[in-house]
């Protein structure tokens, strides 16, 4: 797997952060843009010519493939790639997950036009990469575990809107991490979500 | 649930096709670029700037909200707004859903940086998307069902590049039907999918 030490210190952090992260919530509001609107034929092909020659702009010099995990030398993770949290990543809400001391994780997120499944709901599958990236964060907030499987039940439809998810770890078994989850509106649970998480070692 | 009915014909319907797609195709790129990019700062403040002023052209005139379910006149589903199939949603990779007289649905997609989750593979809630929205669309295939549970089994890393899903009907009991599926790279399956779908009558 690409994980990449990039010796950079705090500061240099601070400033590609500063760069990247307006540009990719730039491009964010444009993928809500490219759903939402009704401007006139001339003004659409004027934007897509627009869009053509900025991408080939930024495609003059980049990396082959995807972005892959990075690592500061104090050992801070770069996941600026990640389809769930990448700083970097348009598709990414991005998630931005917190914890507290007694091991409860969640984060909340508001997930707009871009995330539809059903009409005014949340597509079941944008509800399961909320939950897969949560779970799997809480099953390696101590040793990184990788997803064996994931189940969700979905109790009744996600709106769009503000959402929070949370997980804990319910127990471990020998290897295995058994990680349960909710995400709901604000009229309570919407998908139940357990995973069972399993460390590297064991890995087939 | 916002299902909206368009009084367009098959001429009109082509036209907005060819109009959205190569748009949507566009932003796609831009957001590919915007992972991978290595250009000067100067270069990434220009892109930033002309995005933002191209966001603002298209958003002189939208709609409020999701894009919603659309049909033509002639019933045809219009489902541009959609997370995993969206013409118009450049976060879908889209998913083409193809299926044969025998039941059997599949979908062959290629899946690039932008959905990364560990380094150099699928996000897991990404292969998630693509196997609900495969199986969801393989229970629906008569008439319309929820997922009331999905279950994923992980085998092994699914790697960035050309991927192939595949979903059936294994069984109906009552109002339930039970479909599995696989998602697959060259090598083989690298995640099992299993869903049970409901009819929106016996719905919570």
């Amino acid at each position: 797997m690409k994980f990449t030490r990039e010796d950079i210190d705090t500061e240099e952090l601070d400033r590609r952060r500063a760069l990247y992260g307006p540009l990719t919530a730039a491009v964010r509001d444009l993928v809500d843009a490219t759903i939402r609107t009704e401007v006139d034929e001339a003004v659409i092909r004027e934007v897509e010519a627009t869009v053509v020659a900025a991408t080939a702009k930024l495609r003059a010099r980049q990396i082959d493939g995807g972005f892959g995990m990075r690592f500061t030398a104090d050992g801070e993770s770069i996941a600026w790639g990640n389809a769930g949290i990448g700083l970097r990543n348009a598709i990414a809400p991005p998630l931005v997950i917190e914890s507290d001391d007694a091991g409860l994780h969640w984060t909340e997120v508001t997930l707009g036009a871009a995330y539809e499944g059903p009409p005014g709901l949340v597509h079941g599958g944008i509800c399961a990469l909320v939950m897969d990236h949560l779970l799997g964060t809480t099953a390696s907030s101590i040793e990184p575990r990788f997803t064996g499987t994931l189940t969700l039940r979905y109790r009744r439809g996600t709106p769009l809107g503000p959402l929070r998810a949370e997980a804990r770890i319910d127990r471990n078994e020998g290897r295995k991490t058994i990680v349960v989850g909710t995400l709901s509106d604000d009229l309570g649970v919407t998908v139940e979500a357990e995973g069972i998480f399993i460390g590297p070692a064991t890995q087939n």
